[in-house]
This record gives C-alpha cells, structure tokens and sequence, in this order.
C-alpha cells in the first residue's frame, strides 16, 4: 500500500526541518520497502496569510482530509500575526476538526544530549506525556463584563465531557498496558481546582477498574512538574488534561536537555481523520533563516507519523539512526554543542538508517 | 510594639516542626529585642474536625482576625478527611477570608543543599514568585450536567476581576522595583487559553507602563516550566495567576532541591486582616510522629512573618542562620543527606542566630 502524507511546513525553522524530515523519511521507506507518497502545501503559514488573508483556503478539508497522515512543520510568527490567529486557524483547527484528540509526546533522554538534570544517564528517563488535545481548559466559552470600569471581569470556562475525558483515559490505560512498567500516572488538582478535576479524577478511578493489569497513581500538578526534576525516573505514561499535558510535555523534554528534539504526534486514533506529526519547538523566528535549526523534532515526528501507520520496524530504524547520530559530537547542531548545520545533520540521520 | 501572633500547628507534620520555628523565631525576638506574643490554636486540623466535625469554629475570625500575623504550620490528611473539608475549610478560607491575594514564595538555592540541576551553585538562583491567592481558576463556579449518561459534562470557570489581576501586577512590579535586577517575568498561555489570560496580558501591559524603571517580558506557562529547568538565571520576580503561582511555586523550590526548606507568606499587604506564614510543605502524613521532618520551610516561614511584620532585621539574622545551618551537615536533617533530627535542627538555627 501506497501512504499519502500531506505535507506542510508552515513559518520559520519549519520550512528549514522539513527537508530534512522528508530526506530521513525516504531513507527509511527505501530500507524497509514502504512506499509513501508527499503532497506538499503552502498553506498554514504566515507567506499563505499575507497573500490571502487567511491561513488556509476554505477547501482545507478536502485538500488534506483524505491524507493518510499530516507532517508539519510550525506555525506561528507573533511579531507578524497574533498566536489566536495563526495558531487557532490551523493548529488548533486541525486538533478539533480532525478530532486528534490524543497528544502524545516521548519524553527520553537521549544519548550526546547532556541533561540539565544532575546526574541522569540515557536510559534514567524514557515516559510518555499522553494530553488531552481537543477540549478542557482551551475552551472558547467565556466573556468579558462591564470593560474598562472598576467592575470588569472575564471569565472562561473549563469543560470536561465524559466522551472527551473517558476516551483520552483508555488511550493512556491501554499505552501503559502496551509497557513493561505498566504504570500510569494522572496530573490533577483536584484540591484546588474544585469541580472539574475531581471530575477527572472520578473517569481515571472508572478507567482503572478496566485496567486491572496497570499500576496507577496521580499527583496535583503543582508537585508532579516538581517530581518531573526531582524524580524523572518515576514515570512511564502520565495523562494530564489539555493545559497539564502542555505543561508537563514542554517540560519533560526540558528536563533531557532541549525541546528542539522533542517530536509530538496529534492522534486521531480511530483513524477517521488524518493525524498530524510535528516537532514540539514552535517556527522560531530568530534563529529562522540561518540553517542552524536542530531537525532532530522534525525526523523524530516523521518516526512517529511511520509508527501511527503502522510501520514499526521502518520507524525504528529512524529513532535508532537519531540515537546514532547525537551520540556524534560534529554531527549535532549548535544547540547541542556541535558543530553541523540543519542539512549536515539531516544528512548524517538518513545515512545512518539501517 | 509588641506583636500577637496566632498560632496553628494543624495536622501531621506541622505539629513537629512549629515548636521549632517558635524557638527560633524567639530566639531572634530576643536578640533584636523584637516583642513576640503567641496566642496557640488547635483548629484547622483533623483532631480538631474528629472532635467537633467541622475544621475551625464559627468564631474563628473573632479568635484570630485581630492578630498581626498567623504562624501556620500544615494542614490535610487525605486519608482521613477529603482535601475539599479541610483544606477549602481552612487554608483556602483564610486566603478568601482574610482577603490574602498575595501568595509569596522565594526560590532560592542554599549553601548544603544539592540542587537536582547539574552545574548550579547558590548564587545562580534566586528569584520570587508572586501568586494571585484568592481567585483565577480556583474558582467555585461551575456545575455538572446530563450525570451518569454519555452526554455527562462538568464545567468550571475561571474568573479574573480588574482589581483581582490589578493588585497582584502592583505588588509584583513593586517588587521587582525594589529589587537590584528590577525584572519581572509574567506567565501567561495567552495563544491557548483565549479569553482569560489574553486580558491577564492586556494588564501586565498596562501595569508596566506605570513601571518604566522594570524590564519586563512574558512566557507562556509551559516554556516557563521548561525555563526554570534550563535557565533557573534568568529570573528575579516570576507573577502568575493562581494556578500558575501555583505550579511555578513548587515546581521552583525543586529545582533549588528541595520542597521541604521553602516558606510562603499569604499576605493581605493592606493589612486589613492578618497573613498566614506557612511552609510550603504538607503535613506528610507518610513521615509525621518519627521526628525526622525538616523544620527549615518553618522557620524560614518564621523569618518571611518578622519581614512582613516591618521587622526585618531580624528576619535577616533567621535567614542567615539557616544558610549557616545549611553548610553543616550535621545539623541537616535526613532528607538533606545530614542525621539531625527536627529538633536538632531546629535548635542548631536558633543558637546560629545573631
Ligand atoms: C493545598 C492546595 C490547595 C494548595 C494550593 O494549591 O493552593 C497548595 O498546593 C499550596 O500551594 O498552598
Ligand atoms: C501553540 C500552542 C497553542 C500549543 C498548545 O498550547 O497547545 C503548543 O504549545 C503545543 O503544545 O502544541
């Protein structure tokens, strides 16, 4: 069978990882006899916007709806377009419409990468962040009251549905099943936050009976971002709602070092849409346009993207060939203490694949 | 003047390492020739709720309302009683109550203590989070609908007032004025959660324009949480609203080693009502009654109170003992690698004061 990915770079260093994703892909899919198919697109960027005034054509979902899986770049350019413009007119469009309602990040310490952790070795630190992606606290319920007086006031809700909560939780249930650990962990704060995350709380109890075979616990968020530095080596799956599992997967991947590694699936798991794969960092408009970008996010998302279609082994042999690839000092980028340029090190992963 | 302070050891823990900020903070009266009065209370706390079936009594702001500050010690024993009895019957009722919408944390790297990040000395952090403590998403607004059907949902809001998030950004620049840096770092997640934290920037932007001695700039909360892993340098007054004080709050002491030396103050600045010093450690159910616990949080709290109170040079000489204590590691307790046990501690900090 044929794949076919649509492919978006979007704004900034996307536009410079791409390439290199793609480049490590086609290795991959030529060692390993799968057969994918690119269609690129322009759209979902700040050039896209300035021509249409839009960030997408309004045809978007017949374009890209019928793809096998998304591979982006990023999106994003504040100096040039507000975030609730550019992020909420593809990114987030693409979570709910799409209803990728899994946001599922690794979070592994990687060798040549050194730690900012004291101490931690590769191996000490390998979980994944499982994150609600489609509602909770970025609901657009809410509103402003009496502006520019004394009385002013906004208000937002925090929605949590059983649909919405109870399917994330079988997800992050049946991944931990899927490890050797077997161990789940829930971000909540319910101590504090007095109605929904006792909700929440409430589903993960339900979910559990379901899941005999795997240990779970929960922390309040507040000392779980802590035991995140203090006891990285505690966690092995951990579900948080759309706000904690931002968080926590933006700080996961800081405490191995950087978050310009760090790959993010957008999983739409019954496969009725399209998925999206890209990298954690954002377009980075300062470093954008010198090619000194780390593509590391962006290769490791297409491994994902392999992965969610189904071809482990050729998904491997890319997070193998990156594994490779940083433990050599001349072939990392700059922000990892090397000295190769975007191109050099995309170049260095995809000859690596074995 | 002499100054009444109330009292409340509260549950687990907080029993065992009061009478240790009470001997230090006396030892410091003494020296400085500061007059200390402690009025004792045994409500807020589970023996208390065991006995009359609520957390404190009807009059408790009659007892308590009148004095210059109270000394907390802990309170909750989820096994026990529901963290929604206890802590919304006491903690969080203060805060509301007694108008405290300043919840002050120091992050701050000791002598003696490991920091869990590699190459860090004390020196290289030291910075304050400023948290909004009475409203934001800790909010009591919201409801369930459609309970027990596949259409179940529940909704919190989160709600933010001009004079809410005004006051806060006034302390919190005021703060950062005072300091030799003068730069103030907002947490926001203004590109996801659309509606509330865009006007908590809209306000940091107003604040600071009556600010223009403060350098100031903004994060979204989940790169701030990666930022206090990788640059811990960088920052010298962090404001964030409740949840995010919150999160910021813990997530800081870890990154200095340890929750277990951290204080906090729940300031009415106004002085309308008394604040409430605390650790910010919990009453740690697991350890309480083996005398191990480490008082520092405590008499750091103690040292916060004597500050608040315009007291401040003593308050200096309680910090600087704890430094001086730090350094030695006999006189740690436990958790901090040493073999003293509370009281050690606790007596080893007030002979150090000077
Ligand atoms: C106990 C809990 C409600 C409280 C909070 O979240 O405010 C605690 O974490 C704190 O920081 O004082
Ligand atoms: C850009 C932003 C809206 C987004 C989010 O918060 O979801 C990003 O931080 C992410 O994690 O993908």
């Amino acid at each position: 069978k044929q794949y076919r990915i649509a492919v978006i770079p979007g704004d900034g260093i996307g536009k410079e990882v791409m390439p290199e994703g793609l480049r490590v892909l086609e290795a991959a899919a030529k060692k390993h006899g799968v057969s994918l198919h690119f269609d690129h697109f322009d759209f979902s960027s700040w050039d896209y916007y300035e021509k249409h005034g839009q960030m997408m054509p309004d045809d978007w979902k017949e374009k890209i709806g019928k793809h096998d899986a998304i591979y982006f770049g990023a999106v994003g350019w504040p100096a040039k377009i507000p975030d609730h413009v550019s992020l909420w007119g593809s990114l987030i469009k693409f979570r709910r419409e799409f209803d990728q309602y899994v946001n599922l990040r690794p979070v592994r310490l990687m060798p040549g990468v050194p730690s900012p952790l004291a101490n931690r070795k590769p191996g000490d630190i390998d979980f994944w962040v499982v994150r609600e992606n489609t509602e909770g606290e970025y609901s657009s319920v809410g509103g402003r009251m009496f502006p520019d007086t004394d009385r002013e006031f906004v208000t937002q809700q925090t929605v949590m549905t059983r649909t919405g909560v109870d399917r994330i939780l079988k997800f992050a249930f049946e991944l931990a099943q899927s490890r050797p650990k077997k161990h789940l962990t829930s971000a909540t704060k319910s101590n504090g936050i007095s109605i929904t995350m006792p909700y929440w709380d409430e589903r993960v109890e339900a979910m559990a009976r379901k899941f005999p075979g795997v240990k779970w616990d929960k922390y309040h968020i507040d000392i779980l971002t802590a035991n995140f530095v203090l006891h990285p080596d505690w966690f092995d799956v951990v579900v948080g709602s759309n706000l904690f599992g931002d968080i926590l997967s933006d700080l996961g991947p800081a405490c191995t070092g950087t978050i310009g590694i760090a790959p993010s699936g957008n999983i739409n798991p019954e496969g009725d849409f399209p998925s999206v794969f890209e990298p954690v960092h954002g377009s980075a408009p300062d470093i954008a346009g010198q090619g000194i970008a780390n593509p590391i996010g962006a290769i490791w998302s297409g491994a994902m993207m392999l992965d969610h279609l189904g071809e482990k082994v050729a998904g491997k042999s890319i997070v193998d060939a990156i594994e490779r690839t940083l433990a050599e000092r001349t072939l990392r980028t700059k922000d990892l203490g090397g000295n190769a340029d975007t191109t050099a090190c995309g170049k260095a992963v995809a000859d690596m694949v074995d």
